[in-house]
């Protein structure tokens, strides 16, 4: 009986979690939006919706990104690394901004001398008006 | 008397193994061209040397980007993302190839249509000829 070619998947190695890195740019300009993770079920349900869908680790649940602030990740290509321990996400971020905290990318936070830290870039939207309860 | 100031390595999270990942990207076109894991101590040595120095998880030890082929990796900014649990390394990549298997990115596989993939990129060297034993 020939096996089911169950595809990229299984080529991916999940951590002992179940879960796997993933790198989320920019498809336009590369910029590096944010770093979340997915499990075997996750990926399986951004290829099939196109819309990044993650495993959030502190609420322990599916993650359709931009399910609440409208601000989803259309996913424009997938890669996975030399050693399929990572995948990188290449998607059309709505809104702009990936940051829950309002800015385009989560690293907006850059290492200066000594140790010390600045602000790159600026707030798109306030997560006050965003994230309402 | 006053606390030292050990600047914004604690406001890192490491996990539970002690490690934090680490996306590296070329600074002039934003290619993401790996990720990789650092602990504390191979976070100070990549800010004092500013070579980009790693934990290998696989041979458990600290790990000198390039300290064999030579394509070392020089540190041109360091950004940490909003949760404080993901660095991103913008680095100038010495000799033009990050990846072990003589790609420039380790993320040269591409998921096409059904689970199947392909290769975007050229190999830019011979491993065979970099990594000698």
């Amino acid at each position: 009986m020939k096996k089911k070619n169950r595809g990229f998947i299984n080529k991916l190695k999940f951590d002992s979690k179940g879960l796997i890195p993933v790198v989320v740019q920019d498809w336009k300009d590369n910029t590096v939006l944010m770093v979340a993770y997915m499990n075997k079920a996750a990926v399986k349900r951004t290829l099939k919706s196109k819309k990044a869908t993650y495993w959030s680790r502190s609420r322990n649940k599916f993650w359709v990104k931009g399910e609440q602030s409208g601000n989803i990740q259309k996913v424009k290509e997938i890669f996975f690394d030399c050693d399929g321990d990572c995948l990188l996400l290449k998607v059309d971020q709505v809104g702009k901004a990936a940051c829950h905290t309002g800015y385009r990318t989560c690293f907006f936070t850059r290492v200066i001398n000594k140790g010390k830290t600045n602000i790159k870039g600026k707030r798109i939207f306030d997560p006050k008006k965003v994230y309402k309860n």
